[in-house]
């Protein structure tokens, strides 16, 4: 539908939290003249919900900080008309209008040429939360903070429960601790954070355990205990009840697809709806982004929803570009990279993990590392773990995942950078990175990786799975004598690194062989001694004992 | 020269600080069998050079720390042979044999299947250096290190000048003000580190001003006063003269390449030892790694010297493993990352910066934005200021400069890997980085950097060299009073942002306009605006009012 140049351009933009605002803004830096409404359905155009958690801990002091952007500003700076409390109901493709209702009742109706999607998602309430209870919260808007916090105030809260370990969930426990909540963490899957692969998730738990949490998982609510409009404990199906003030639940997002899906825009695979480059859905006059749409993954090649805030920002500049003159940038590819900090920790991921590599059918190899995240010698230095998965084949870097003290988000990024490219290990071995004393190591973690996975694909020599059953092999421990008894490994040889040059011939060459240390790096220097020494069959277990320990149930 | 396979691999290493020892243990680990020898002429096999500075100011307490392997070590774990205090003279390229002579005066012969140079390189040494003076001082080694700290110890100095404000100058600089010295920092160029734009570097200058540092940029020594064998002063070419308990010199490095020259080994023009991707030189069987040699430069796809730690372990891991066992991956191209912690600031570059862009014909834009490193609403958040260079028509990244009080060196890192694709601003644009208010912003600076280029490439609206002369121009600061106030800019028409869409009409759509704010962020919007309501010209002032300032002498 082509407008005369005197006629402007009618942009409708619905939903302003979820990238709408933000599509609404740019829409009016590359389009002076069109008129631009956003219709928002809660009481603020946009705010950081991020940020939510940290206000609600009080890390975030000032609850105003949370409020990005006004409707006032809005119109002041950009002359784009903010019309908070106007919920969409239905979009008249034909006639390029769409009709709602007011928070006070009124019904509205108003034409577009271009239509923006933004509806976001919202919090999946499972069926143990159909109970009235007045302490029973989701946390996903400023009211949801505000209703928890105001709940706090008035009822001092000795202990929470936090029902799903996702990213937000785990900030949540976090404010919680700071607040001197005694906090209890149940998740239905066998491990916190979804995305991580388990033993690093392990350390996860590790952490929060540390800090006074108590962490169930793989446990199932089966419901809540309730007095007088209160729940007062969470059953779980395995027997256990667990005494509580209050309860938060976040057991993950569904994409408000309703208006979308009633209007016959076409829903994907997972959900959401389905966008081209420029985040146009099936009718070309309507525009989608953010958490109710579905990206393209650039490691899977396929389309799925990724609920994030970068996307969502990334995807409503395109559409806000696109909407208002016709052409933009194409939409890139969303790698899934996502990172929380979880007390003295941060943990984070990008690209597939293990599940997602079986899931898809993707053959890949992986190495775990361990070093200091900058270097050793320099005061402060964090020690980072960082798993690398990558195809054994096309030498393609597939994910990783990192978790430490300090440095963490730097090494994700560099490799989601690296896997935007479709970049190999040889590539992450090859990077000119940023060094000095106090930011890395002229070997960066990065690097130590992709030298790990660059020797288990030349054979030299290969990893074994860090879990893997040990009976039936020698296996070399190459660890000293105080570390081994610090954590024991029955049934291993015992010849420290610095004696093997010495005494390899104690061992049997004709034996397959493993070689074991605390991380894997003297392990993969003493097997690369014994396999030069014509041992047949050397590996080293990949990680050493410092991921193996987290193996176990 | 093949070996049958009884007859062990000789393999000789000259030179252990700089990339030599890396490439011996890379060489045995691969390599069980080979007989490997370090020969070096100083007494350690390997030490933390990088770390010097920090130990000279005592932030890194223990000087054992720098000894990152030991002779002893070498032997035990990897069965290779240092020989310390053996400096070697010549090469035999056709007997194969190295000879020398150790610190005591014997002679050495030594003969070798393939050679690692491993030379390093040395510190220039001005003419004005020629003098006797006890209290003057280049720190390169640890010796350099330790008659330092013995001379400040025996002799409390208050006033210290450091010649030369490169990296390592810098380091020490902020090192000795740790120690309460007065320093005055003199450097020769208009500026202090090199490899950044004026107007970044001048951030650094403010920093090091902050902390109490004189600066002389653009200043010639041209003696040294001397009283009793010690500099009481230096003199500088414009007259001026500085009074000084110590002088510390460090004006740039020379490749040592006397023995690759003498043995006909072919240099490049900026002076390295020429190698290919493996690190051969034009004799195959002799590699050389480190400072001495010419690496390929990512972006300006040709070879010249860079004497980083980086590079130096990277290429010695490769000439280690082609050494020994014939093939390897290929040494990837160097971008030329650096940084330095400057006080509360940290500091660096990636690529090519607008110097080297002129000097090699390299047609380029630029822009430079400020963010917050992190979610501006989270507690603790840094300014940070980011400059990225690409060329106007491919879209190429071709270099980056970033300054701020943290998360420098993750958009540093980011950047450098996508130069070593060589990506474009595009691809920046669309980077799925890690995000969590602890972290970053979902639209990180790297991103923000990418969009402000992407616009200035689409015209919506160009940006305008931040030092520019403004005179004849419509100029619109859209400032708040406060804000101009504070930094004034005389001759501008003043319309707050907010007010612009109410008022703009008072400007004059014929005239030339340049819109104006603190970093350049509300002059877009203000650009924007005036440019799609017809005004013929309209530009945005790169940077801002905040880089603008730094524009002066």
């Amino acid at each position: 539908m082509m407008k005369s140049t005197e006629e402007k351009l009618k942009i409708v933009v619905v939903g302003g939290v979820a990238g709408g605002a933000s599509a609404a803004a740019r829409a009016r830096r590359v389009n002076a003249n069109a008129e631009i409404t956003v219709l928002e359905k809660g009481p603020e155009v946009s705010f950081a919900n991020c940020g939510l958690p940290y206000h609600l801990g009080g890390e975030i002091e000032d609850r105003q900080k949370l409020l990005v952007a006004t409707s006032k500003m809005f119109w002041e700076r950009f002359r784009i008309r903010v019309r908070t409390g106007h919920e969409v109901q239905s979009i008249d493709r034909v006639a390029h209008t769409v009709t709602g209702r007011t928070v006070d009742g009124e019904e509205f109706k108003l034409p577009y040429d271009r239509l923006i999607l933004a509806t976001g998602s919202y919090p999946y309430r499972p069926e143990f939360c159909e109970v009235m209870a007045e302490n029973l919260f989701q946390l996903w808007t400023l009211d949801d903070m505000d209703r928890i916090i105001a709940y706090m105030k008035q009822r001092p809260c000795k202990k929470a429960t936090v029902i799903g370990a996702g990213f937000v969930g785990l900030e949540v426990v976090e404010q919680l601790v700071r607040l001197d909540v005694q906090v209890t963490l149940i998740e239905r899957m066998a491990q916190v954070l979804g995305p991580l692969d388990p033993e690093i998730a392990k350390m996860v738990e590790h952490e929060l355990t540390k800090h006074g949490v108590k962490v169930h998982v793989g446990a199932d609510v089966q419901s809540f205990l309730t007095n007088n409009q209160k729940i007062t404990a969470v059953k779980l199906a395995e027997g256990d009840s667990v005494m509580t003030d209050l309860v938060i639940v976040g057991v993950g997002v569904k994409p408000r697809i309703e208006l979308a899906e009633k209007a016959g825009l076409v829903l994907g695979k997972t959900g959401g709806v389905v966008i081209n480059e420029y985040c146009q859905t099936n009718d070309a006059d309507i525009y989608a982004v953010g958490d109710m749409v579905e990206y393209l993954h650039g490691t899977l090649g396929t389309t799925g929803r990724m609920p994030l805030a970068g996307p969502a920002n990334r995807s409503g500049r395109i559409a806000g570009t696109h909407a208002a003159i016709g052409r933009s940038q194409p939409l890139q590819p969303v790698q899934g990279t996502a990172i929380v900090r979880v007390f003295d920790l941060s943990a984070g991921s990008t690209g597939l993990n293990v599940r997602a590599c079986r899931a898809a059918g993707i053959d890949f190899n992986s190495t775990i590392i361990q070093a200091p995240h900058h270097a050793s010698y320099f005061p402060g230095a964090c020690n980072l773990t960082l798993k690398l998965i990558y195809h054994p084949t096309t030498r393609q870097i597939l994910g990783a995942q990192a978790i430490g003290g300090a440095g963490v988000d730097k090494r994700l990024d560099v490799i989601a950078t690296a896997l935007h490219f479709k970049g190999t290990i040889d590539d992450l071995a090859g990077l000119d990175l940023a060094y000095a004393p106090p930011f890395g190591s002229a070997k960066d973690p990065v690097h130590m990786a992709a030298f790990t996975a660059q020797n288990d694909l030349a054979n030299y020599p290969t990893l074994d799975a860090f879990d893997m059953q040990l009976d039936g092999f020698q296996v070399v421990d190459v660890r000293t004598a105080a570390e081994i008894e610090k954590l024991p490994l029955p049934n291993a040889i015992h010849i420290p690194i610095d004696e093997l040059t010495e005494r390899w011939q104690e061992l049997d060459a004709q034996r397959p062989t493993i070689a074991v240390c605390h991380s894997g790096k003297r392990a993969h220097v003493a097997a690369c001694w014994l396999k030069g020494k014509g041992f047949e069959s050397v590996t080293n277990l990949n990680g050493g004992m410092s991921i193996r320990r987290l193996s176990g149930p």
